[in-house]
């Protein structure tokens, strides 16, 4: 566990890479299955992602977890949500209580929802006026979510739940790659006309207040972050560190890994987005991250509902690279050229 | 049962309507739900869906069914497909062995798969030579499919195998929407350059030779299809007439509705494409057909496995409906404006 803002930089250097041999025996496998090579599509690149990543030739989904971090934030204090910040609170017993979507969604995929709230009673600072977290605030958030994560797992789903938190998501995206501070902000939970405006400026604002530590992106998840944003930083490093695959949600799942990928183009490697939101900025975000999402539902709900939604598509490439039948066994004649 | 040209045109003007009732009363809970308005996007539209054509406030997939049908072409004559003919017979065996995709993706979906063979050894006629099916075969294959749906399934998905049957589809679309007939033909099961070039040479053949019923889109579907698209359109008429909802697979099964769309443009309203498939007229096919599809992961292996890949989805979308807690029972605040 990093207890340091070195000891942070350092474990970016010895991220494991997947199993090679795996990669290969599973790869092998696929090529003889009763169908056109590559007639299963993503199916089929999921298969030999999960068996690369776990270091199996028939990956499995036995241990699902799903984890919700929740957080509040500073920022609200500039109206840029259209519900109050005691809905976080709210939500988490909404979740405890399983009422929730994403309760419902890991019932019907099969995965265990761990949630955890973080210091909810203590927002994080407005990142207009100076840092969101101090680091030692931001690292321990990190390790939070790291400690999340079980290392036997075969799959961890990220996601998350704070009022406010699409700003938050909004001006790292700005800080990183710049642009418009309004190519970032979206309505998030469904903010007025007024609201967004609101909300851009902030963003604006957040990314000029920072101006000094623009190039570097960790301190950019330090000062514009949120604690449920570097939970789900931490819990997508231990899961690497561990090889556990990942399954990204949204639009502030994605920002939260943002600063990282900045930092070290490899660390999603294990990590697939699960879907495009609805939030506008999701597009262009996932292009700067290299990563291509596997849904288009038009979600924008976050609490990992996407990502949740998402594990069904990954158990059908995981049953048909494991029950299909080859070629040979099942007396089908190959492709004629 | 149609037993008559005169008969199938009959039923397509009867054809029942969604419930009202059930669909007020589903969008009225679903409007309590504690997510923001529209938050869980096309999940919120597929329980709606689901619940007017069922018929209840809170829609069920208890049964489903995956209907593959399976037929041969005599346009393989022409060079058409990457594999003999005999790979049909082939993988029907394979299904009935549970060997192939489509029995992988139903387990885990939780899909009861029938597959039916019709006539196999007796290939349609080659259609660039003369009508593909007499209307006597025509009406039997769509009879058979329609015996194959049972009034108390939740949902019905319908797929299909056939060598060659991309190029009846491709020729079924150039028929009814004209273009040229590249923009309909693609690789199916992977054939080369040359046989790309077999196939758009036949799927323009077939169109000409057809030239005198092109404005009646049934004979469209007679003199062009095949078997295994007759008896999706019967199974899709069924459904319909039982207010069992469709979810449509890919290029083939698109192209064995399209003309009864053609015909009845309210022909669809009980379906849902489950995916755009890589075959490349399929995006254009869909929007001829006023579909937008659930998915897009680049699956191209028909089988009826882009539906079962699917079911998920609509579980995910019944099961937020149905589970979510309202605003006022868990105590969570509502939008502030």
């Amino acid at each position: 566990m990093p207890q340091t803002h070195h000891d942070l930089r350092k474990l970016l250097t010895e991220l494991p890479r997947p199993d090679g041999q795996a990669a290969a025996a599973a790869k092998a496998r696929n090529d003889m299955l009763t169908k056109p090579q590559g007639a299963l599509g993503k199916l089929e690149d999921l298969a030999l992602w999960l068996a690369a990543w776990q270091g199996r030739e028939l990956p499995r989904l036995d241990k699902v977890q799903a984890l919700v971090f929740a957080g509040n934030h500073g920022v609200v204090a500039r109206g840029v949500s259209a519900f109050p910040a005691e809905v976080t609170v709210q939500m988490v017993a909404n979740f405890t209580a399983g009422g929730a979507a994403i309760n419902q969604l890991c019932r019907a995929a099969g995965a265990e929802l761990k949630v955890l709230a973080l210091e909810l009673e203590r927002p994080t600072a407005d990142f207009t006026e100076g840092p969101a977290m101090s680091w030692d605030e931001f690292l321990d958030a990190l390790r939070q979510g790291m400690a999340q994560v079980d290392d036997d797992a075969d799959l961890v789903c990220i996601g998350e739940m704070g009022i406010g938190n699409t700003t938050t998501s909004a001006a790292i995206a700005h800080a990183l790659y710049g642009g418009e501070a309004g190519d970032w902000t979206g309505r998030g939970t469904g903010v007025d006309d007024a609201g967004l405006a609101r909300k851009a400026q902030a963003v604006a604002a957040g990314r000029a207040r920072h101006e000094g530590i623009l190039d570097d992106p960790l301190e950019v998840a330090c000062c514009l972050g949120g604690r449920e944003l570097a939970a789900m930083a931490g819990a997508t490093l231990a899961a690497r560190r561990a090889r556990i695959p990942v399954l990204i949600d949204g639009y502030v799942a994605s920002a939260a890994l943002a600063p990282f990928h900045a930092a070290t183009p490899d660390f999603l490697s294990h990590c697939w987005a699960a879907h495009v939101s609805a939030e506008p900025g999701h597009v262009s975000l996932l292009q700067k991250m290299d990563l291509s999402p596997l849904l288009d539902l038009g979600l924008r709900l976050g609490e990992g509902s996407g990502a949740a939604t998402a594990i069904p598509i990954l158990r059908a490439a995981v049953a048909t690279h494991a029950g299909m039948a080859s070629f040979a066994d099942a007396g089908v004649a190959e492709k004629s050229d």
